[in-house]
């Protein structure tokens, strides 16, 4: 995390970065780890293989405990009125088109039936989406945050996360972005004002460290 | 709509009902005319033929003027859990899943493919779904709400209307409930707090009086 | 609840109205108990005695047992542009002005400190709030509905409840309205929809049922 | 906007950073221009002296035309429930009590009876507010956003009128941050993903060449 001495000061006088609670029912989010943004043959996409791997390693060990898997993909209709302003700042988004290869999750990642998909028209997994719903549902108490980018749809989801209440841990090495000083200067914010960034290590002893979750859960 | 002398006496003390204002740029919402809810065979739906050919000659009123028409549809995955705690209190639920008959609208409205049709998996067109963003984005101004079920969807939306701001007509030919007595015990409350129920002729000519949008609109 | 043999058919025959699960981290939920809707002084007053002191009943137990209790109030400035749309469709809200009694939580309700009082200004004692993230950091898994009006804030605030994943119990002599019909009409629609209708001595069994919640709790 | 040649190529292969449409009835949004954040002596503070005095500026500008201006400020209950999980992630946060100075606009902004103050608690100027209410029921089609901090709640907020679809303008003069380098870093992906960075002469230029809005304007 990039910022200097004189920032780290200021930040430490305003007492940021405090550790939020953990709970005992984790789930893992993974944001836009679909093909557009894992394949850099996308306009919007780059090369995410460490960050993809090291997201597979975190959900295998959240598999293996029983705990809530979601991802989230962008898609649009041919006729980009679902776009909204979103892809006129950005137009690249109209390669998003659903139904094409750019909206599938990254098949590397696993996904199983049972895992949902959560269609996102908008850079956080919240907005316009019932991610809300799906978490309470479930009592879901902690969420391990990975995906794409740092600085875009992570960072975002980061803050409604934060804003909504659910204690929030961001594995370092899963997340990734197309371009360096962006993902470093968001992660530093990221931990500063709405989240833990953590070592995968660290996600994992967590998650190993909680009860597993019975099949038939809550919800 | 329903009530007795004593009900109409209360409410008009305190002065409910009033008119919403009437804007320059109309969108139709046609709230949940999928094959689910219009279809007699599936255990959610109910003939509603008569409503559904009165909402067909309001849209071909409004496409004509160049006005968007927005759908939205309810669909679920396999799994259920992005059915969050509705799939639990109505079960039924259950049968509109992704990809079957049931959750395409009913082609007797003829949506079009610049139409969106926004997916939800709750009661109101807004929650868990970025339609405020098109609304918005399009710079709509005034909404006319048609669909089913006047005691469900539509009254969920209705309130979701007044609150976010956009005033709504409800022309009553063109919603329909499967059952009487809720139908016009929401039509009352639709009226008297979230939106101004109108006739069919009323909301036609509304939309006669409102200046054709060019095919280049904002957004 | 009101409606006929028929209807009770069709909703039978599309299996409404099933029990929602119940957690074990309950909280009680009051909507707009405030003077303005429990004096029959304001135009939207009507005198709701008894079911004011059934929710005290209720608070009594809550409170002894360390669950969080929450209320809710309509406020708005003097200018009225924060009451949007909804002061034009119902002009009376704007009795309810910031700093006068009739946002006052009614005082038979003995509301503490320490219990948060959202202010809003739609129907649902969600929209514009922040009520979802104090029930999420809190982890409450089951709320209990009372207040006002049946047919208005609270029915709004049931839809949102199940919407956003809560399963929700509504004590019938905790909830109120200025007329019989739509209070009736709208504890039908509440119960096949959206919440479990119960007995105010149910209501209270479950809540003397669930583990007493520590004072140093979540959040 | 700090970051290499590098990230400049990536950022334009990717074709981010487009113009979005400017409208006919902008508003202005100062989120977060409080005591607490514009008075050093807060933790949370520090001296914006010459942003405050920008905003006071171009808000000049805005009143002399008609146009709305909406103030946000961040404040909390004693018992900070209210604050949910982000008065754990950044206690200095508590400070700002209602009914407390540092919750209270900054007085040299003049803020006037009939400009609404959104109370929030949380970062987004949107999030747990009727702040999209106010807009839409004004018929507001752009924004001019100033305020603190450019790396919290004035990106957060950006976000958020993004996906909202309100094509935002951000005066760089009217921003502010407690530390230099996230200012820098979060200025270049506001440009380059939600909003259109531009000088406080352009903002003006842009209020000036828009038609004034008549005191009797929708809503």
């Amino acid at each position: 995390m990039t910022h200097d001495a004189q920032t780290q000061a200021i930040y430490q006088r305003a007492r940021f970065g405090q550790a939020v609670p953990r709970g005992q029912n984790p789930a893992v989010l993974v944001v836009d780890f679909s093909c557009g943004f894992t394949d850099p043959a996308c306009a919007l996409g780059s090369d995410l293989t460490p960050e993809v791997e090291a997201t597979r390693r975190l959900l295998d060990v959240a598999r293996g405990r029983g705990f809530l898997a979601v991802f989230t993909t962008i898609g649009f209709e041919p006729g980009l009125t679902d776009g909204a302003l979103w892809v006129r700042k950005a137009p690249a988004l109209a390669e998003l088109q659903l139904g094409g290869r750019w909206v599938e999750i990254d098949p590397r990642l696993g996904r199983r039936e049972d895992e949902p998909v959560v269609l996102k028209k908008g850079a956080s997994a919240f907005f316009g989406t019932n991610l809300a719903s799906i978490l309470i549902a479930q009592r879901i108490d902690t969420v391990i945050l990975c995906g794409a980018t740092t600085s875009g749809c992570v960072r975002a989801t980061a803050i409604d996360l934060l804003q909504y209440g659910f204690p929030t841990l961001v594995p370092r090495e899963c997340v990734g972005d197309r371009a360096a000083g962006p993902h470093e200067a968001n992660l530093f914010d990221i931990h500063q004002k709405y989240a833990d960034v953590v070592s995968l290590a660290e996600a994992i002893a967590y998650l190993e460290s909680v009860p597993a979750r019975a099949a038939t859960a809550a919800g």
